[in-house]
């Protein structure tokens, strides 16, 4: 299986020199060997300066692509397009995709998945939820035999290291957030983080292995009716207050994802900063930790946990996929049946 | 596929439930259809009258692992024989078997392995560790990039609950076994759990796939060189002040399988009672939960937790490597390497 990755950011770097130093032990018994054979970047003298291996490189991941040479495209660009593009032409030429898009799967799930369905191109994108955190594979395979009643957790770092340092250290939202942007944490512009947009991509994809629903993310509430958050969307209306008082009741504040099917089979779906228990798992949930409980019958409550986010984490699940394809297990969702859009 | 089951004790009551009642939702989208065609009980009668499909019933178990008319055998009996000698019938001949006894499968799995690599059967045994949640098939699939550097955690319910007991209540080891023995929390002979020998068998498990070997269940530690203990196996030693002088210094005793490869390459394997910070996430693991925790490279540390007990929850992982099986996904280890012995 000859690999193309597109993208040599944080996660990207990780899975080339994997693929360049440990190609032989990524070959499942069963599975066929996988090959790097080319990686796209934006620029070319920059990544052959870095150690990227010079005779791979190209900043034309569209030709990566369309070559005769590749047979699975590793998306890890990241952001709507050109990603959304180059993915769907990889799986339109019948070329397996693995990547860590959270935007573009949740975006253009039903789409994604159509085409994939039409060609007998595989799509896993393990990645795109809870980093390095087996949560998407175990839903579609070790829990296929549950009826799912509920998803929920913590999964946004930057969100929770910013509350977190909040509640410890009793400072202002806007303190902590341009201390975290200092440090690297959180972006130049944060509100795909602090407004929960990542933390409801990952939902969107959650749901869609554990309701074989893809939900519209626009539909997804970020903006509590009552609760913390003033109004606003994700954490961005949290102030000192809130955060007293949740201290005050035993609680702390979380941005918690969750969907949740009724009674009747209706299907909710929110992000909201939460006030939990402070014992509770969500609750010392902390940092870039990120937990993911499931509520199932008949298993009852099981839970994952671990990093959900970095470089070497996410190069976990991007390459854990890479391997599912070499020995053909098919898509992230293969078992389930043909999702349904919202 | 066509299924036996063979038990009805509190797991095969479950997975017969479901089978008999949910069997096409239980048929993946790129699987073949699973048909419950036997179930061997060891009083017929007694079954019958407990609801079970009549027509279905034997007091025959080998019959049914000889039938032309069977593919896959669910073995639920547990213990060592029959279920030994059974499951080796069934991937002579070519069967591919699901079971959840974690004896079977820790002190046989070289010749397990080896008739089912032979025959091309498929062994599942996700249910012999940690119950519902998943562990064994994250570890073969999702984490399969990973060098795994430990493997620990608190896999056995009965100990938990005594210990949780002795330290939240200051009651002595024998009262609290004796309520737990009243209350069917623990067996009337209770060695296999108290002295670590359930624990080791899973520990075993867990290292055949967290490290492509199958350990000797003997060779495994099971009574402490110092800590808590007093030189008894498993949690038979500890007493009432080692109880105390743990939560004097903030811990809690908890019986921690862990297996580890160290720098040289050599592999070590304990079930130790172990005092742990009492707020860290195995300290507060409490009763029949279950918690495993994966150190690995590149993901760093991911933790699996849920019930690891009980028909429904256990029947979940029995069902799971049944969809498995009828999506033709092999063993439990497939993708992985053949295990060496210890």
């Amino acid at each position: 299986m000859r690999v193309a990755v597109l993208g040599a950011g944080t996660v990207g770097r990780e899975v080339v020199r994997a693929l360049v130093e440990r190609a032989p032990e990524l070959t499942a018994a069963d599975g066929a060997p996988l090959e790097l054979v080319g990686i796209a970047v934006r620029d070319v003298a920059r990544a052959r300066a870095a150690g990227l291996p010079s005779a791979l490189l190209t900043d034309a991941p569209a030709h990566l692509v369309a070559s005769d040479d590749t047979d699975i495209i590793v998306e890890l660009i990241g952001g709507d397009e050109p990603a959304h593009t180059l993915i769907v032409a990889a799986l339109g030429a019948g070329k397996s995709v693995v990547t860590a898009n959270k935007h573009v799967i949740a975006h253009h799930g039903p789409a994604l998945e159509a085409a994939a369905r039409r060609t007998g191109a595989a799509l896993r994108f393990e990645a795109s939820v809870g980093g390095g955190i087996p949560v998407l594979g175990p839903l579609a395979t070790d829990l296929a035999a549950n009826h799912i009643l509920a998803v929920r957790g913590i999964v946004n770092g930057t969100t929770n290291y910013i509350l977190s340092a909040m509640a410890d250290e009793g400072r202002d939202y806007g303190d902590v957030l341009a201390a975290a942007q200092a440090a690297g944490y959180a972006e130049a512009d944060p509100r795909g983080d602090v407004e929960g947009l990542d933390a409801v991509n990952k939902l969107v994809i959650l749901a869609r292995l554990a309701f074989g629903v893809w939900l519209d993310p626009s539909k997804v509430a970020t903006i509590a009716m009552d609760g913390p958050g003033n109004g606003r969307p994700g954490i961005t209306g949290i102030g000192s207050a809130d955060v007293a008082a949740a201290t005050a009741a035993g609680r702390v504040i979380k941005l918690i994802a969750e969907a949740r099917r009724g009674p009747d089979g209706t299907l909710s779906a929110s992000v909201l900063p939460t006030a939990v228990p402070a014992d509770a798992a969500l609750g010392r949930t902390s940092g870039v930790t990120n937990r993911i409980e499931i509520d199932a019958e008949p298993v009852g409550t099981v839970a994952f946990s671990g990093p959900g986010a970095g470089g070497p984490a996410t190069s976990s699940a991007v390459l854990g996929d890479l391997i599912a394809i070499s020995r053909e297990l098919g898509s992230t969702w293969a078992g389930l049946p043909p999702a349904v859009a919202s």
